[in-house]
């Protein structure tokens, strides 16, 4: 089944506790593609980039069955550009530069060719601009999927309660979870926010898994524990694009189904953490996704009759 | 099988952002006997209190299989006593007050009827008591499992690399094992610690879960999402508690049955966090604990077809 994904396609520059790069491409949609293009063809990618963004890239992304129809290329502006250093714990990060450029032009139009997919991935970007793009739909997709981060609840919380009432899934980190929320229990920030409009919800914990919760169900999905994070940009995105890219080629959006898609997503994610931005995405094979998958099922599985 | 625990008994007042105990039962042995004796008897305890330390406790845990014949009686003095005070995020807290009493004079004893058990639990204590302990027994123990914490690695680092040597698995915390090692990746850590001695390790994360490794093989198994933890003193002590209860029941120190015992001492440390002290452990059934470990099951099992 057909899926729609919006975010940005961008340049990086990455310090780490392993290395630096000056210049990678990355952005929330780049991720997702490359993620859920191993699972559903095609991608149908909605996404804004200046005239510096790589025809290598594009081409990358196509022969994966990306479609690019949905990307606006401006000839006068850069590409969307953020600059971090990641902590030795690589799970905080200091943000260096946020160089809008062509992202303050985004007025996401939805290309005939998209109309009726199935599944929707609304990266984060500003409220507004997700709101716009689920009313340009002229059939409401199975499931819609949003990502969004503390700046928007910090900047347009009236914007991003209305979006919420229009999504099936939410996908935020822990600190968001509690900022959104204002409850410091993830169980009972879940349930406050399946209050705003989300039924079902997924709460990031980066090296410390994932959380999936549905009216009084919880799964949860360990991060497979890696001699070394090398670089976590990305990560969440890319875990995004492998849940939803496991949902659309199965078709299936039942609790059980979605289980399986954050263990593909966590799978995903692991991939990307191994080299600077998605160079690792590009490498992998079926095989090694499969394998991938057989080491998060060793992880967790247990028998156990009870006592 | 029988099963030998050494450790503190104690009285604690705690502090949570629930409420405050100024004087409550406490100690890692008590927590340990608690957990363990659901599953095993007898608990041959090696401990060591004040005249203040209530009957009543002792008459509880006798009552549960719990053998005090090893637990030494200072009629002139108190027992140990701890204070502290948990921060919101309740992963972290101070320490208040650490009034070490009788434990100055801790020099165990292991009484003849508890020779020839086949597991011990060595409490975090001194390492130079928990290498007497070994010492003292006639017969080595199937299984030996030790805790330990950053203060002896700061004060006592050559007596504790000596036990290591002689204990089958060391079960500490994510900070210890980064800091007994100077490795930050718990994978590296890892590997690091099973080269100084144990060949199996756990890695406690409080609301994060616990990691087993032995050799090339991982285990994950989370901590079950709980609304509130309402007081985490001693849950670190449950889960070991539960874990070598387990094992001591059914005499299986295969790695498969120790992911078993790992999801038991997870199970018993989720209700040790409900109320303060060992409150919560001192009412449940066999039934409340069956009905624990199938929430593990359904929290983490999921069905995936390789693609």
């Amino acid at each position: 089944m057909s899926l729609i994904t919006v975010g940005t396609m961008a340049f990086d520059a990455i310090e780490t506790p392993f290395g630096k790069v000056d210049r990678i491409v990355g952005g929330s949609a780049t991720y997702v593609a490359y993620a859920a293009s191993n699972f559903v063809k095609p991608v149908q990618q909605i996404s804004i980039v200046g005239y510096d963004f790589p025809k290598e890239e594009m081409d990358e992304l196509r022969k994966r069955g990306v479609h690019l129809d949905g990307v606006e290329i401006v000839k006068d502006k850069k590409s969307f550009f953020w600059s971090g250093r990641y902590h030795e714990d690589m799970n905080s990060r200091d943000t260096l530069i946020t160089d809008l450029n062509v992202l303050l032009d985004f007025d996401p139009k939805i290309p005939d060719s998209y109309q009726g997919a199935e599944f929707l991935m609304l990266g984060n970007l500003a409220p507004k601009i997700q709101m716009n793009v689920i009313q340009e739909l002229k059939q409401r997709p199975k499931l819609i999927v949003m990502d969004t981060m503390n700046f928007w609840m910090e900047t347009a919380m009236p914007e991003l309660q209305i979006v919420l009432k229009y999504v099936d899934l939410l996908l935020v980190n822990d600190a968001e979870a509690r900022q959104l929320t204002g409850q410091f229990s993830l169980v009972k920030a879940a349930k406050s926010i399946m209050q705003m409009g989300p039924k079902y919800l997924i709460i990031k914990k980066g090296e410390h898994g994932a959380l999936l919760f549905h009216g009084a169900d919880v799964f949860f999905a360990p991060a497979l524990p890696l001699e070394d994070v090398f670089d976590p940009t990305g990560a969440g995105d890319t875990f995004a694009g492998g849940f939803i890219g496991h949902l659309a080629r199965t078709g299936d959006i039942s609790f059980e189904n979605m289980k399986r898609g954050i263990i593909v997503g966590s799978a995903m994610a692991s991939f990307c953490v191994e080299k600077f931005g998605p160079t690792r995405l590009k490498e992998i094979t079926a095989s090694d996704i499969s394998g991938r998958i057989q080491q998060f099922k060793d992880l967790v599985s247990f028998e156990i009759e009870l006592v």
